[in-house]
């Protein structure tokens, strides 16, 4: 059966960009790879909207999670780690890991956190070496206002460390405006790729780090990443298909245009938003992303079975609540390689899951709701 | 231009195996996937001769290789490192970003370890917790003998670790056998795949050890990958697309049969090694490997300048010398999705650089000599 991807995560891959992955394998050594690669890091500095370095690991987005620990602190530091969210608990573990103290500030899941409770935090507490973010917190669906948090933490001796890893070329981020200095993404999100690669931006202050902390690191290190970027290579063999395909995917978001894809990504979230709440439910998330949109179930409507339905019946693979959520949110993502009719068959695919689980409501609500945001652009017509 | 690997990985990637990377991705907490994760499991095991763990981690090679130092030991530790090429040495930097104290057995490149000398180094040296060891060296063209290694090994408290990450699936290796309690490899040599899987076997006494040992790791946990692979998945998002086409590499691999592949290797390398030394070369690996044949070039003949003339000339892209055997040697792979005609044109090549570039043989007698061994299947015909 045809599948349609909605899982915030791997998102689906454009048919040229699987045609690039296709084409016999460069060697990575070689100066097709070094050209290749030089273009690839170009355009990702412009994805990342940074001057500074961007690297790219081999790895899940969580070794680029990793990475930013074990580059930027030592054993015995302090962390400030803000939890709302099962992305956000994950930089809690890795300092743990890593023998880093973190002090969490949790947050209700669904809620973003309020930018005045960290600046209290960091007030209060002494020692702090960073703060660990989550832009858009998948587990979710909300947005955290990173502009304000970076505010929160300039000015002080604290890195700010931003978990972007499906936020990245969905939502605006400003790292070297607003204050960030690592941001650390994954390639099966916004950049339309399958997984196996993740990347971090990494600023002067995170270098200046980086050449401090004691923490071991080989596989990960930003330094060696960086050593073998000056000359267009990977310290060690990379995903080079992925890598292939990256080029393409980022030539058709540099020609998309970054303004372009963040307003798509706007509009199929607020069409998604506005079919959602016409059928009658609740969103999830009180300050929703642009990545994807988190519903309340109503009462008497198991998540689980919807989904499994919903795949079952019509090949359509929606998130489910993660932990404590399970059976009672989905997650619709509308991130990637997404258009209009996207969020068009994700609604209606919604409502006949729900209508065939004995939801009432008027069939045919939603879908109607989608298309008036996308005919004339505002959600309130 | 049609371009002919000769390079040891990344390895020509069979069609097939690109066509099942080319399907739509399926998503990683997938039933779908988790039959397919479970499967490439149980055959990873077949090929990599164990009847214990394999775990995939989406990595380099290197990333294997550093979960096993950052699994098995704790800072402070002492550890035997077999250095006899660049991949070994790779073995004591990883020790020094975790602290472990490396006692080296430096080998002079070309050439394999002799047994006996590891036998003398733990005897004499006190609390020796691992000995690391490469099963062949890509850098040389050598292959250890892991057999003896691992009797010499045996019977000590002392963990053997081995980097396969060339020679899995190319020349013989049993684990459970020979004494080696962890086995690394990666997916773009003998797996036939493109780079971005690696691998780690791990037997009971390494599981012991990982109980105990105290450096950090998250990512490149064993216990993480253990944990997720009970339940058929992967703790973070893998490189599903490698995956997917690593379960149809796999199928190929049990289909041919090991030993088939084995002895596919061992014809190749013979035929490759017999029209080497014909053309009048000598080969530069006193105990050669079947994943590759390192050629010591003649006075007079530049590597660089060979290897830039078959690539620009030809597309054909074979290894040159690495570090101070950079210009002095070409070494050619017979690996991984390679067949007779691959041996026929690899050293019909090599005759037509050296010929361009003056040096004086009989051009055909290298090709012949291939031909004769393939032909009658032994090299002294």
């Amino acid at each position: 059966m045809r599948s349609y991807i909605y899982a915030p995560g791997p998102t689906p891959v454009p048919p040229h960009v699987t045609l690039k992955m296709s084409e016999p394998i460069l060697n990575h050594r070689s100066p097709e790879y070094v050209r290749l690669f030089e273009e690839v890091t170009e355009h990702l500095k412009y994805v990342f909207q940074t001057a500074h370095d961007v690297l790219t690991f081999t790895a899940s987005g969580t070794g680029a999670m990793e990475a930013a620990v074990a580059n930027l602190l030592s054993p015995g530091d302090r962390a400030v780690v803000i939890r709302a969210g099962k992305f956000g608990g994950r930089w809690a573990e890795l300092c743990a890991a890593y023998g880093v103290e973190a002090v969490p500030i949790d947050v209700e899941w669904g809620h973003a956190v309020d930018p005045s409770v960290v600046a209290d935090v960091l007030s209060r507490e002494s020692g702090i070496k960073a703060v660990f973010a989550t832009h858009s917190e998948t587990s979710t669906g909300v947005l955290h206002d990173i502009e304000t948090l970076g505010r929160v933490v300039s000015g002080r001796d604290v890195l700010f460390v931003v978990d972007a890893i499906s936020g990245l070329g969905a939502n605006d981020l400003r790292p070297d405006d607003w204050h960030v200095d690592v941001v650390v993404s994954g390639s099966q999100k916004g950049l339309m790729l399958p997984p196996g690669l993740a990347f971090a931006s990494v600023g002067p202050r995170a270098w200046a780090a980086s050449d401090r902390a004691t923490s071991p690191r080989y596989y990960l290190s930003f330094k060696r990443a960086k050593e073998a970027l000056k000359k267009g290579l990977n310290p060690y063999t990379p995903a080079i298909t992925l890598i292939m395909g990256l080029a393409e995917a980022l030539r058709q978001i540099k020609a998309e245009g970054l303004a372009n894809v963040f307003a798509r990504h706007a509009r199929l979230a607020e069409a998604t938003r506005a079919g959602v709440r016409a059928i009658g439910l609740e969103l999830f998330a009180t300050r929703p992303s642009n990545v994807l949109t988190s519903v309340t179930l109503p009462a008497g409507i198991d998540g689980n079975q919807l989904l499994k339905h919903l795949k079952a019946r019509y090949g359509i693979i929606m998130g489910g609540g993660l932990d404590h959520l399970k059976g009672k949110i989905v997650r619709i993502a509308h991130l990637g390689y997404a258009d209009e009719f996207h969020a068009v068959v994700g609604i209606s695919a919604l409502e006949m899951g729900l209508a065939y689980l004995g939801y009432q409501f008027k069939v045919g609500v939603g879908v109607a709701a989608v298309q008036r945001v996308l005919t004339f652009e505002r959600s309130n017509v």
